[in-house]
């Protein structure tokens, strides 16, 4: 007897079926639209980098879950685990191909070895994109509106952009007697949304008095329309500044181009790392808010300084897209498609394949994608495959005469027949588009 | 004084700056959409799988080259090396789930620690389809007409689909009396292009007496039009067999669908490995066949054998993406964009940014893709700058009222200028599609 290997993935990884692979696809297509829409352009790095590069100076958290080995070679090699330091990787490299201001996407698989209990995956899509080489307010405020054009793209609904400015919250740490405190302060304020006021404020305690945890707490929790929010951040950080200026302007280019009501400022939003040091940004659906952000990101001084002297700043974003999907089809607003094809060509007689893959070809030169089938089974097994498929209409090729006669056209949904030639049919399909 | 990492990828490995990533996507999504058409269904499988799942039992020559390693979990894990032995996995483990007739495609990345010293990369992008579940000559043809369709799709020019049967192969040698040689004998033949007649003669003389040596030599050799050589090969093997049948049905399949010309028999073809059962095919593009083949595959008989004692039968292919690439641009059959966007905004005030963006949305809202310049730079720099990012037009807004005021339009090829309103602007802007 033989022996078997059984059939399965490791843990934390997916196989993906037609039906969740069309369903990704169509995001991710509609995603990279707009970004070309925008005049971004595609990159790709390689899944496999050397240890060094992607790991820099150790990465705590990140080291861990990385997946890292010797190759053959004798290598220290690791997959990316981000999309982000191969960019910064990328950008050091290629800094004298690259023309600036460089708008870049990137669209790729990483990998994370992480604890897949809290229903995470260790092998994802991540989706970013950047503007480096101009440290403007034009190049803040396109990043924000590529972000909500492409969400709406995805089909995600109403969607609300909290945006803030880590500077101005240095400002006021300043202000307040304790700059030095910054990635302490920040690790206990991102989770406000998470663990709440209190429990923030048990956390403030222990970097600082009740006082200034009051004080931190009064800052982060300012939320009104953005005018007044900016006016309470200015006062509390003493006054304006670049930062404040900047949340100004990119405030006036959302009201002229009609997208204000789209964004908020939020002083509560710090997104953690230490590497962002102007505007940062998430990205919450209005109708699934407690799912998290599906979109985030800032504005960064400089990317690629473990590889170059040369600092580039940028601002940029990623979008989550295994976690926006989930968000989307739990909300029902996708349409699960099973095929691209929505006409199948029945067969009724195996030696005329040559002649209804003819036909096919020119419903597919129409742009009308259709599946020839294979096999001279019953006409109704035929029909109830074609549904199983996905499809929505039959064709039943003219017995005689397959490519000038008549031909029948089933309505899988109404079970309704109709007969025209093949021209006419062609006209029907695509005004169905 | 910092030390900085050497940016730098593996040796094999690349990066894909824009203009190289554009082409690569334009061709999947060319071929990809003639898979579409097909009614062929997308998949994805994990770059990582259980080494025992990857290579069986034992994998020779591929075993050496997979990228191996034991994970945080202690796993034994592999990189895959194809698609093939990823999907023969899939669909055994998803056999309950797929419709049958299955027709599937897979472009994704593959590793593979290869000597480079040959031109070969360690990571490439392979692009799989295959239709697995019915031992049909409708299957065998739909995967030769998508091939043609799909090399067509890519602008690859005239190309020569050569065809063979590996079961008259098998046939003729038994009736030559060395039906158990099949393996040495597949391994010389394979390579009558590249080593030519006298060396295959050699390595044939190592395994059998001269004159089988020499039958094999004509067998192989007989290359006139499909119906001579099949002729020649049904003499050879002893008769008409459900093989040469085959042949005959896929032929006059051809010659109903009007694509006879891009297809030849050719009993030289075996494909090497053992798998293959039915037909076999590899692609040779017209002006540069010396390149090898940018598409091959066969019908084989059990794909998921390791997994499963269910057989499941089928028919697939692969193209070889990257050499295909390569192929085309050396061909100059590429015209190689460096941008999406034919239309750079020119920035007259970044004031005035907003308003840009809102001017750019109608445009994109009518298809038309075009990046705003973020930085109010002399024009003359922003035209320079539009050009060197590849775009064919510069707008110059209003100064006064950058939505409704007429709008100048740039040609950067002729140099002109015209004013126009927005409205004939993207009535003007759509025609050049």
């Amino acid at each position: 007897m033989q022996d078997f290997i059984q059939p399965r993935v490791l843990k934390g990884f997916r196989d993906f079926l037609p039906q969740d692979e069309i369903l990704k696809r169509t995001l991710v297509e509609n995603v990279e639209n707009v970004f070309r829409k925008f005049g971004f352009l595609p990159i790709d790095t390689p899944a496999l980098e050397y240890t060094e590069i992607l790991l820099g100076k150790g990465g705590g958290e990140t080291e861990k879950q990385v997946y890292r080995f010797t190759d053959n070679g004798g290598r220290d090699v690791s997959l990316r685990f981000d999309l982000t330091v191969p960019f910064a990787r990328f950008a050091a490299e290629h800094r004298g191909e690259l023309t600036f201001p460089f708008k870049r996407y990137h669209i790729a698989k990483v990998w994370r070895g992480e604890n897949t209990q809290r229903g995470r995956y260790r092998e994802f899509t991540q989706c970013d994109f950047d503007c480096v080489g101009s440290n403007t307010a034009a190049c803040d405020f396109e990043i924000l509106l590529m972000m909500k054009e492409a969400l709406a793209a995805c089909g995600a609904g109403n969607v609300k952009i909290k945006v803030n400015h880590r500077g101005m919250f240095n400002n006021f740490l300043k202000k307040i007697g304790m700059p030095e405190k910054l990635t302490g302060v920040l690790r206990a304020v991102d989770k406000l949304d998470k663990i709440g006021r209190e429990e923030v404020f048990r956390a403030l305690g222990e970097i600082t008095d009740s006082a200034r945890a009051e004080e931190i707490l009064n800052f982060i929790g300012a939320k009104s329309t953005w005018e007044e929010t900016l006016d309470a951040m200015i006062k509390a950080s003493g006054g304006t500044s670049e930062e404040s200026e900047r949340l100004s302007v990119i405030r006036k280019y959302m009201i002229d181009c009609n997208v204000e009501d789209s964004f908020v400022l939020d002083p509560s939003i710090t997104r953690g790392l230490d590497y962002y040091t102007g505007i940062v940004f998430e990205t919450f659906l209005a109708e699934m808010s407690e799912i998290g952000s599906v979109c985030s990101g800032g504005r960064y001084d400089n990317l690629t300084g473990l590889y170059s002297k040369e600092p580039l700043s940028g601002v940029g974003a990623s979008v989550g897209l295994d976690r926006l999907i989930a968000a989307i089809d739990a909300l029902g607003k996708t349409q699960k498609r099973k095929t691209y094809a929505p006409v199948f060509i029945a067969c009724l007689d195996e030696a005329k394949t040559g002649l209804y893959q003819q036909l096919a070809l020119k419903l597919r030169n129409s742009n009308i994608a259709c599946e020839v089938s294979c096999e001279a089974k019953k006409l109704t097994a035929q029909f109830m495959l074609a549904e199983k498929k996905g499809a929505s209409y039959v064709i039943i090729p003219n017995e005689e005469d397959p490519l000038n006669g008549k031909i029948t056209l089933r309505d899988l949904t109404s079970r309704q027949n109709r007969e025209a030639y093949l021209s006419s049919l062609i006209d029907f399909l695509k005004a169905l588009k």
